[in-house]
């Protein structure tokens, strides 16, 4: 056992860690000291055992950390600053500023942060997520005598993760698959912004995760103690069949004069304090930033140099197993260059308008059956609904512990269990692991809403994972209004990079996966029927990927009908009652604002052009809709229990309830100059 | 104890329950038979457990019961049937069909159903929400000898419940505020959709609810034996400093062919197996929704008329204490009639521009402090962010535990922890209890996202919960992206029965307090600054409550800029920068799009006119700004961690910025016809 290894410059290292870490809010005059402080010796045992290679942040088999604590992020920039990463030390000195490669809360975008964290608890979820992809990527691609991927992950997590429901999902589901590879450090430091965490938090917490299935250890008041962290984090390590659980109590802000309380968790030190605190660890009291040349020789001789030698032996191993398993080592290698294989979008179903009528989530079941084999990175899964969501094609293996007889973690479809908001974060960890993975995962579209947290950080975070959301609708019929959406697309039509689909049949549903996979930075929620749905005349996999385009067009059309998903052939029907009225429309499908918003305006005005109005149908609320059309025919109320004819009827969703609302639009615009709303002033 | 109490008339009430709770879907088509099949004798134990009267659903002190596993609910319509609430058998046969009384799931507008549920988890939070008003309510009112209110809250929670996070952050306050008076029952299937519940959910169940603090009872196998449940819940009923938690090991869908499969969970039984199981219950095959009239008798002599009973005599006592203690009997009174305090909105602050800039989360903390003593239904709180939302005036008194030393039950400041998601559940418990509680509580509005399910629950039930959301954009400065909201506000704009306030000023503060705390079956969300601005010249918090007014007017506009909350300002400033060029501009302030909308066509054209160019000017995305204005001037890219204003700067949101654009609006709609976008066509 690694105990006793420790000598005065891990001392000093820590030192600085935790000097550098009280600098950086200083110099902003905003963020946390508190948690750094505390955390710093735990910092400085974690880099003792984590195998990274700082000039190389991209390497697959290097070990995750993940700071779910996002607030104690100083503290991370340090560690990396540190260790060699490429952070200099002006960059800390502009932590918190505009621009700064050390911002706020952690963003996965700049170098050795794997996930985005900030948002309570995501980071616990993110960190299972990495820890499935990488017993996938093992389990799919090591082979005796050549282990590629071997690596752990590491959390960071704080007293507010542990109350955020969404970790208490996610902890249960690591629990249930027996991830070894995943050790979690909980920084119980018993105070959060409100005061005293006893205030509202008094959970057994040992008790709890013991309950989940996790390897428990309790470090009570050893945090100042590296041996006992260092020790559990490589019983953690030895792990196979359990995620481990070590709980450090600790103080936070220690050190400082306001060491135990709140008033040190999310404010700068004060200037007497932070000279006080240096002088206390040995430093000049009137210099900042200062990091004593021992300490970077150390990480040097210690971490980096380790990492970036263990780097090259992967490598070396890397390169013999693309000799002796040519055709896996290539698959390996189109993975880690994030490329697809160049046919892989010939598997996409097409159809004509002779096939039959399906459920979009039908026929985005028919997808996965055709695209899974030529795609080893896709991982699917759903949140307990998967024979409604048809997330699971045939002879698909479960992700599940080997020993379980469930499955093996060479299995690609993952029982989330009825945890929307954890399966969001968990897809997010599996597509930040890297190796090219395309998670998908399946619920109703009215729960992607419990999830809008992860949802959000995969928007921001970039990472392309998609979303099977069915029941996309009214259209949904009998459960009912808590179950029918009405506000979930404006909501995702409104975040930014996020792409929302809602595809009217086939061909729609074939673009609009097409689209999906190739992001390699965006990711998608694809909102998809639960009833039939014709196959069009006029749809197109190429041009819906456009997110809009003309249907079924007239010459000088009275009006344009804009229809989306199940609301597309209701259209094209009461296109056809206009028709028998001599009035002439113009069909437009729009499965994807999104998609639409990225084209030219000369493609908008094509589409949309200027001299005619334009009504959008779609049985979701008409918040937004004002942006393509004049008049928008929608639902701004709850939905109703009942059959889905009954249900659309009574929303006067029938051919008849669009062409008398189109004729109306047609008078009122009648002798004004009708501009296409996609023009921008500016 | 009262064991041994079941006779055969118990035995016939519960297959009684069961054939009724089967009779529904399968004449429906539609639902889910499994979960009451296998819940009717715990239902029926409950029953005679429970304190109601079918004849006055609204009783203050009548025991609550959710249905968490809302699925579940042909059961509860056949309880609600049985027991003499306005249920006919005909009710019951229109089961899930358009504007039936029997929903696809609960829904809290009908009789005797509590609160709405089907997403699940929400249910247990909303008991514990339920819980806590009861707890405040009795220690608010009753007095020695006169016990007003001393009702229990039960739970029946499926495993799906168990599963979702919401149910581990509200069960983890719940023991935290050992909440004696709630009883849950956990149905323990071991079922859910995707088959097995052990395909993803193996938590040791018992020891995690030992961890929370609840007292734990497992009722074992004992599923069929009501004695031994009976005998648990009487145990719970007797629990004072912990909630009680009772596994009930049962089989979905038991005396079906399919018992113990996923089958039988969400569609209705097929013919042959539906008259095999009536034929088992012994009821004669051929008839349907068939109910033997000594199992009315027994309900009605059992549970009716004691529940009638109790409420005459309860009657008495409360006529006998408006006599003793009047002041509190009038304030009672006012209560249960929902009718606020005639004056309570003479104490909302009013300002003049000579008051100086504060922040808007400051000033709603200046409501709470002037309006919480005329309010004694007023009960807030915050999810960990008291210091940074403002949201607990001087003096407040922690809801805690009395022994803890933290507070007391008659405490009105309620600790959520980091807890969004059942914060939002919670208080719509507390307002679903009655007596007129106006729950708040506070969070960054980039966290009501966490809670996205609740809050919709909220909408779509009606419940009057305020939601102090601060901290509503770029900025809150160096937090950065993850905490900046971008999208939030256009996800809840599109919710139906929901109001989104982003006041500008103090004024606009109280107008939206005014308008959110007079509502009786509408939430709201109040997006507040957490930077200071300044009290504008031309605000009025009467014109405010209209959702949009004239702030500042000129004659003949060249351009209306519109601006919400801190954008008010700015627009005011870049207003004079455009008069320094001779451009007249209309400033109006829009604090409301849900109560704007609400106006006659003419206020909106009086504010927003044809014939002059609009442009709206808000740091978030511009989704659904079209809707109100020609162009918009918004955000629809994450934020930035930065300085407030230098946030501002680089998305150009200074009065240059807004000029600018505003000279490009006019130029581009220059000699086009200008339609107010506020017309319907139909």
């Amino acid at each position: 056992m690694p105990t006793h290894q420790y000598t005065g410059i891990d001392d000093l290292a820590i030192r600085t860690l935790k000097l550098l870490s009280v600098d950086q809010p200083s110099a902003a005059n905003s963020g946390h000291p508190g948690a750094p402080l505390a955390l710093a010796p735990a910092a400085h045992t974690l880099l003792k055992s984590i195998k990274i290679n700082p000039k190389n942040p991209a390497w697959i088999n290097r070990d995750r950390f993940v700071l779910s604590n996002g607030h104690a992020c100083a503290l991370l920039y340090s560690m990396l600053h540190l260790v060699g990463y490429d952070y200099t030390i002006d960059d800390l000195k502009h932590f918190r500023q505009l621009n700064s490669k050390c911002p706020g809360h952690p963003e996965s975008h700049l170098p050795g942060i794997d996930v985005t964290t900030g948002p309570l608890g995501q980071g616990v979820a993110d960190a299972v997520g990495l820890a499935i992809a990488q017993a996938n990527f093992a389990a799919t691609y090591n082979k005796p005598g050549y282990t590629l991927s071997d690596s752990h992950t590491f959390v960071f997590a704080g007293d507010g993760c542990m109350e955020e429901g969404i970790s208490s999902e996610a902890s249960s589901l690591a629990g249930h698959l027996g991830l070894g590879n995943l050790i979690m450090i909980y920084d119980n430091n018993s105070i959060s912004i409100d005061g005293p965490t006893k205030l509202s938090y008094t959970d057994d917490i040992l008790k709890r995760y013991e309950s989940y299935g996790w390897e428990v250890i309790d470090l009570n008041d050893n945090a100042d103690d590296p041996n006992a962290l260092l020790y559990a984090i490589h019983q953690g390590m030895k792990s196979t069949k359990k995620p481990t659980f070590i709980r450090l109590t600790t103080v936070i802000g220690v050190g400082s004069l306001l060491a135990g309380t709140a008033a040190v968790h999310g404010s700068p030190l004060k200037p007497d304090d932070l000279k006080q605190l240096k002088k206390h660890l040995g430093f000049d009291p009137e210099q900042s930033f200062v990091v004593p040349q021992e300490v970077y020789d150390f990480y040097r001789k210690t971490v980096t140099q380790p990492g970036i030698e263990a780097n090259e032996k992967w490598d070396k191993l890397y390169a013999e197993y693309q000799k002796k398993f040519p055709e896996e080592g290539k698959e390996v290698a189109r993975r880690l260059n994030y490329e697809l294989p160049s046919n892989w979008d010939s598997y996409l179903p097409k159809y004509t308008p002779a096939d039959k009528a399906l459920a979009t989530r039908k026929l985005s079941e028919g997808v996965l059956e055709h695209i899974h084999a030529a795609l080893p990175e896709l991982m699917g899964g759903s949140a307990d609904l998967t024979p409604s969501n048809l997330t699971r094609w045939q002879g698909a293996v479960d992700f599940e512990e080997p020993s379980s007889g469930l499955g093996n973690y060479k299995g690609r479809y993952i029982r989330y269990g009825i945890r929307e908001h954890a399966m969001g974060a968990i897809m997010n960890g599996i597509a930040a692991f890297g190796a090219n993975y395309k998670p998908y995962g399946g619920t109703f579209l009215n729960f992607v809403s419990y999830a809008a947290g992860s949802v959000r950080l995969a928007a921001l975070s970039g990472h392309p994972v998609i979303w099977v959301a069915t029941h996309d609708s009214i259209g949904l019929g009998e459960d009912g209004p808590t179950h029918q959406p009405i506000e979930t697309l404006a909501h995702f039509r409104a975040m930014p990079n996020i792409d929302v689909w809602r595809p009217a049949d086939g061909n729609e549903v074939s673009a609009a996966y097409k689209v999906a996979i190739d992001h390699r930075h965006t990711p998608s929620i694809l909102a998809l029927s639960r009833q039939n749905l014709p196959q069009l005349e006029g749809s197109c996999p190429i041009k819906a990927q456009k997110g809009a385009y003309v249907l079924q067009d007239v010459s000088k059309p009275d009006i344009i009908l804009i229809g989306t998903g199940s609301e597309v052939s209701l259209v094209v029907a009461a296109a056809k009652v206009l028709a028998d009225k001599g009035i002439k429309v113009r069909v437009v499908s729009l499965p994807s604002t999104d998609a639409f918003d990225r084209q030219s305006l000369d493609y908008k005005l094509s589409v949309l052009p200027d001299g005619v109005p334009i009504m959008s149908v779609e049985v979701l609320s008409t918040f937004g809709w004002q942006r393509y059309a004049h008049q928008a025919f929608g639902i701004n109320r709850f939905g109703v229990s009942a059959k889905q004819s009954d249900a659309y009827k009574f929303f006067d969703f029938v051919p008849e309830g669009v062409s008398s609302r189109a004729e109306k639009t047609i008078a009122f615009y009648k002798g004004k100059e009708v501009l296409s709303p996609v023009h921008d002033a500016f």
